[in-house]
């Protein structure tokens, strides 16, 4: 998917929202564990009541990797779903994946070709051959993670190198890598404020912002200060949303949290 | 695994050695992919050639999950069949991973309970709460990234922080989380010298070192720098071995690099 396809689907919904699909069985509804795949089951209800609120869906591979071969199963199947239903929506492999060359271009081909997202997160630590592999796929998009959203975020992000914070030095830098324009951040709304340094350095790169809701952040302080004039901005909710009710009509309540969010963004969009 | 049930077999195989499991379908011997688990098959066959003279293995996760559920299923029965057929041998997820604190114990859950890995290896940008649920396992080891062997090592890991590289800073900090004693970390064997100052600041915790044979670390230098009373050097050499022919008796070629490896870590214990 290219960017302007995105900014077209924001534009359209009125929604920049992407919706984790973080899936712990053990906060699912009881009644889905009888499904032959609970946790596709699980998910294929979300999709199917929320898909027109937002714009994107990001499971963490953390979670169906949990579950073995299993969880992998039910990842694959989601994504397929994905990409067959609602082929203009954003794909996002929550990852945080990176290792040197060779190995980051296994993990690319596994996440864009194999599973068919459209995009990944990363982790700078390893640099510039650890990330450029990811890069090379046209219209993919690599989400590297700049500032994160939790508390360990300040013991070595926000470590001054150059005379500035190391997330700071990780966005300029990142700028000279090849094909640097499929880059997206990850930026927590829990520094919300931050944002408008980071502007400065990424001034229309979409950012995919964690922490809005569960984590403490402001959906209304994050637009001031890192809305572009394409928004730029994904706003990640996952707890929040999906585990709205644990009740036969869970996602119904998650449609409705997730539209609660929507209409915030449509008065923000304007 | 304890550290020291480590130590004694490095001791009494007289190795320090750890394989590295990459496997990829495009350099494994042509008559292997008729088998109905390719990899698997050759992963088997590497460790019944080998076992003998290494004390660790180590898949790197990248290569199985770009095989999908296929790859997922080779990965769990390679480490099933290691953990019945040689449970002295210290087995590595070299998966990279970290997350925020709920995430990543999902991904400790995965290896270290289900897939009952002794190790894995962790990146260390989210800092402290995206580490420390790795650490609570009990006899677990977790392999933080610190001074990578890749290029790209320089982008980041060396830049000035404190007065000091950003690597030892990681190091530094590292020390004060709970549990720290679990704690293992990565070092290239490309920087064989800075091993001199990393030992300054953790003299005795085990390192694992890629590097050596394929990327140009020097075995010698990396013993002389970097090895303690009770070793603490894991030498981790993945292609140099498993690649060593394509031949039917490809395994045979592998246990013969291993050997020499071996033979050299003899006299460097003496």
């Amino acid at each position: 998917m290219t960017t302007q396809q995105l900014v077209d689907q924001i534009r359209k919904k009125k929604s920049f929202l992407c919706i984790g699909l973080d899936v712990d069985l053990t906060k699912i509804p009881a009644h889905l564990l009888q499904e032959e795949d609970p946790i596709f089951a699980f998910n294929k209800a979300i999709i199917d009541a929320t898909h027109h609120l937002c714009v994107a869906y990001k499971p963490n591979t953390a979670f169906y990797e949990a579950y073995g071969l299993k969880g992998w199963k039910a990842l694959e199947k989601t994504i397929q779903y994905l990409n067959e239903k609602h082929p203009e929506i954003f794909t996002i492999a929550d990852a945080k994946r990176g290792d040197i060359g060779n190995t980051s271009s296994m993990y690319a081909k596994a996440f864009f070709e194999d599973l068919a997202f459209d995009s990944i997160t990363v982790a700078p630590y390893m640099g510039k051959d650890s990330v450029e592999p990811f890069l090379a796929f046209k219209d993919k998009h690599t989400i590297l993670l700049a500032l994160t959203s939790n508390q360990g975020a300040f013991d070595f992000q926000t470590l001054n190198v150059h005379h500035q914070e190391l997330y700071k030095e990780v966005l300029e830098v990142s700028k000279t890598w090849e094909n640097a324009t499929n880059l997206m951040y990850v930026v927590g709304a829990t520094k919300a404020t931050f944002l408008a340094d980071i502007r400065k350095i990424i001034p229309t790169s979409f950012l995919l912002v964690p922490g809005v809701g569960a984590q403490g952040g402001n959906l209304t302080e994050v637009c001031k200060y890192g809305m572009t004039e394409d928004v730029g901005l994904l706003i990640n909710s996952s707890r929040g949303i999906i585990y709205a009710s644990q009740q036969n009509d869970f996602a119904q309540d998650a449609a409705q949290k997730a539209k609660a969010l929507q209409q915030q963004m449509e008065l923000l969009l304007t």
